[in-house]
């Protein structure tokens, strides 16, 4: 999407490959709000590193991260025994894969260029088709997540108030993003509306990422408490509320994503407001049965027990200039400790329906349609 | 409560008074949980800034304040002339009242001071009898307390997991507390459980007060973002959930509380989790007739943009001994702006019980038993 930085409006990718120095871009999102910076990861354990440090996070993001990265090493290896190669290639998919390892996106990703390289007989031919494989795995990201705003736009009317929770935007994706593409649509499509942003405690990434792409995109908006929505809907303040998922499961329809998710679709419910799920299709699991199957990441309790952010006149005098440009600071009671887990599963017969790349499905068609949405198992 | 500051223990009140040197005695509540202090306030007008820039905050807290604070300035007057006297007087319950204009308590202990005053025919009998009165009040609510935890505790059992929200602990009340009175009951009776503390965003009163609280006495507790209880009550680990109330109405129930207590109610009935909310008789409103009648207080945006809290090893450089040991972090994206309702009501079908210092009652039964709680209109 278009950021205006100095005055100066340019499009970026979350994740871009430089060929030519075979290097992976990321957008540096522990800098954002703060600071925009694209940094280099220059070979795949930089770039292996800077998924699990979360330089780049979001499902698709890091999916094609993963994916560049596998180009990347493969076409690091210098020498010309096949074997070798071959090894060396298992390597980097296991270094890649070990980043992230209860994310989905990043397997399927590894998985999909490497299918694409067995058509290739020499070392030359399998380097040049993991490049195209990991070219194809992004530009079908940005596909998607264009065909989900093609298709969640109808919900948005002139004037309505939406809710979203986390960051499901484009710095979650390589482009667009999965919750915020119908707002994008919406907007190019002359429509006005106003967008709560649940901050997302504790990681903040609706008061951060969210809010910084929907002010580098003009969308009026604001942020809340992640505690406001319910009293908000209570006062006939939200109209619709769309959020993104980490893995939704086909045979089911149920949706693990962001803690708090579940929270929003109870009052949602509650409230008859409708409540939207937006994924692309390499978001879905094929394979579990239950959401109690979905494993629960239990996060570090200084997440909860602090926050990170710029001090007011401190920041200069505090920062080091080669680390992120922001201070930890501890909020909560020193001798208390917290739980921290990242995600929670919202149950299908709350979700209104779920916005994909081929149109608004019931939940439970993700099982009756799942030829079409690339089913294979 | 007890409290151990420096391996010493004390038990202490949120609000004393020290008739000879007729100064209010406050615990510096924006210092809590980094440091402990007992502050003085010398006249009634820094009573009144500090009920207004929150040194003490919480209902009942506020109130006895306030009613100190009456007996303080009527206590100060010098003069002979009675007629100057009762002048000043009210203008000591005007600059007590203005402190905080929304809260009900303050408004209450200042009637119940000045009527208490009328039996009194010299300026040396009514300034007596002021301070008896705002003993009283203060011993009054320390009463209420004690009575809610001994009606309260019974619900709670050995090994429950228990939820509260915000803080209506003893730092809120003059000693004891209103959702916390059961716990220390409980605890005193020998029973153990775990506590989850709601951090309770914007201001964090969860994980800076009640925790605080909680580590005090050494009740088992952790704190969780306010988006965790949904997941929490999911998988089955919250069996009970206590809360305090800033208003409660006499006349349907409705409770008003700290923004998010409405969303914990509508998780509870999800999952057929009890709810109860604790409420000493000076909390209930007898007048409005319905809780969308209740003005609902907006707070600065910045306290959802950022934090308050502690920089680690950043804090003996930056701070001002006179000042809090507390720095502001910015952790929103600087251009969005936010909404900051402070408040949610929580309709009386949600609630399955209000623990009062006359019982546990149904929602209902605060206004067929009124005469009981004090009803006078």
């Amino acid at each position: 999407m278009n950021v205006t930085v100095n005055g100066r409006t340019r499009h970026f990718r979350t994740v871009t490959f430089d060929a030519r120095r075979n290097t992976v871009l990321l957008i540096e999102q522990r800098l954002l709000p703060h600071e925009f910076q694209v940094v280099p990861a220059r070979d795949f354990r930089q770039t292996a590193r800077a998924i699990k440090e979360m330089v780049v996070r979001g499902a698709g993001a890091i999916g094609a991260t993963a994916a560049y990265g596998l180009a990347q090493g493969a076409r690091a290896f210098g020498g010309r025994d096949l074997a070798k190669f071959l090894q060396h290639v298992e390597t980097v998919c296991e270094t890649l894969k070990a980043a992230r390892p209860t994310a989905v996106d990043p397997v399927n990703a590894i998985n999909q260029v490497r299918q694409a390289m067995h058509a290739g007989e020499t070392i030359d031919e399998q380097q040049a088709l993991a490049l195209a494989a990991a070219e194809e795995f992004a530009e079908e990201n940005v596909r998607h997540c264009d065909d989900i705003g093609r298709h969640g736009t109808k919900l948005i009317r002139n004037k309505m108030n939406i809710l979203t929770h986390c960051n499901a935007g484009w710095l979650a994706f390589v482009d667009v993003g999965s919750a915020t593409a119908p707002l994008y649509t919406a907007q190019a499509q002359g429509r006005s509306f106003h967008v709560y942003c649940d901050e997302t405690r504790p990681r903040s990434q609706g008061a951060t990422l969210t809010a910084w792409e929907l002010a580098q995109q003009r969308i009026s908006h604001q942020v809340i408490a992640d505690s406001a929505a319910g009293h908000l809907m209570q006062r006939g303040k939200i109209d619709l509320v769309i959020v993104g998922s980490d893995r939704t499961l086909g045979r089911t329809g149920e949706v693990a994503n962001k803690i708090g998710t579940y929270t929003k679709a109870v009052l949602a419910r509650r409230h008859g407001i409708p409540f939207y799920v937006a994924i692309p299709l390499s978001t879905i699991d094929w394979n579990l049965k239950s959401g109690f199957d979905i494993p629960i990441e239990e996060r570090h309790e200084s997440e909860v027990l602090g926050a990170w952010g710029l001090v007011a006149n401190l920041q200069s005098a505090t920062r080091n200039p080669k680390s992120a440009p922001r201070v930890y600071l501890r909020v909560a009671n020193p001798s208390s400790g917290a739980l921290n887990p990242g995600f929670d599963v919202t149950p299908a017969e709350l979700i209104t329906g779920i916005i994909t790349p081929v149109g608004i499905l019931e939940p439970r068609e993700l099982w009756t349609r799942r030829q079409e949405l690339g089913y294979a198992s």
